[in-house]
């Protein structure tokens, strides 16, 4: 019945949206531990593939995702989230979302603002 | 510029949203073939995994995508269509999304009803 995550190494791709209006927001991967962290605490765990660890997004800027609904595809392999995003802003950037560049004239431009500054949020 | 295909094997996940509702449709790849027909013909492409081609989305069933928006995420890895579904569905099981499934309980249950008989438009 869960996730299937033995078609992509352990790994299922989680398309992550805001669930009071609708934008998506990241895409992530979650491995088995992952999900389970996140079913049992309301809480999005994921996989991340650059730093080869488990984390809880907003472990360090505090920006946490708190899990409305949890939905999965047709052929098992992927999830979508929908999730209040604590703080605002799901992109480490400051942007509300990590999808704030739009294709115009064969030119991705930015949309929008960010939320927040980055330099604050993560003190590096 | 554009899409990085370099960092998942010449793909890149694309996330569908149904220009109109919001609601995310479904999750396909694109190579960078597939990428540059998307954007010449306004009519989503993408590379099918598991038949291990080149498909452009609704060639059989005529439920085409018609693309209204273009983003890319912070890191250039991962696309975001926004688009009008033809026919109204974008799952092969006839379901307007291919998220029709939702966690209740510790079981995924179906929501929703389908918006067409998939051995009518597949004929097989």
């Amino acid at each position: 019945m869960g996730p299937d995550f033995r078609k992509q190494n352990g790994l299922v791709p989680v398309i992550v949206q805001s669930f009071e209006t609708g934008r998506v927001l990241m895409l992530a991967y979650m491995n088995e531990i992952a999900w389970e962290k996140t079913v049992e605490t309301g809480k999005a765990h994921y996989w991340s593939r650059s730093r080869n660890k488990l984390w809880m997004k907003g472990e360090e800027s505090g920006n946490v995702q708190l899990v409305r609904e949890i939905a999965i595809d047709c052929d098992s392999d992927t999830i979508l989230l929908k999730v209040d995003q604590v703080g605002g802003a799901a992109c480490h950037t400051g942007f509300e979302s990590c999808f704030y560049r739009f294709l115009r004239d064969g030119l991705f431009e930015v949309r929008g603002t960010p939320v927040f500054d980055p330099r604050e949020v993560y003190k590096k």
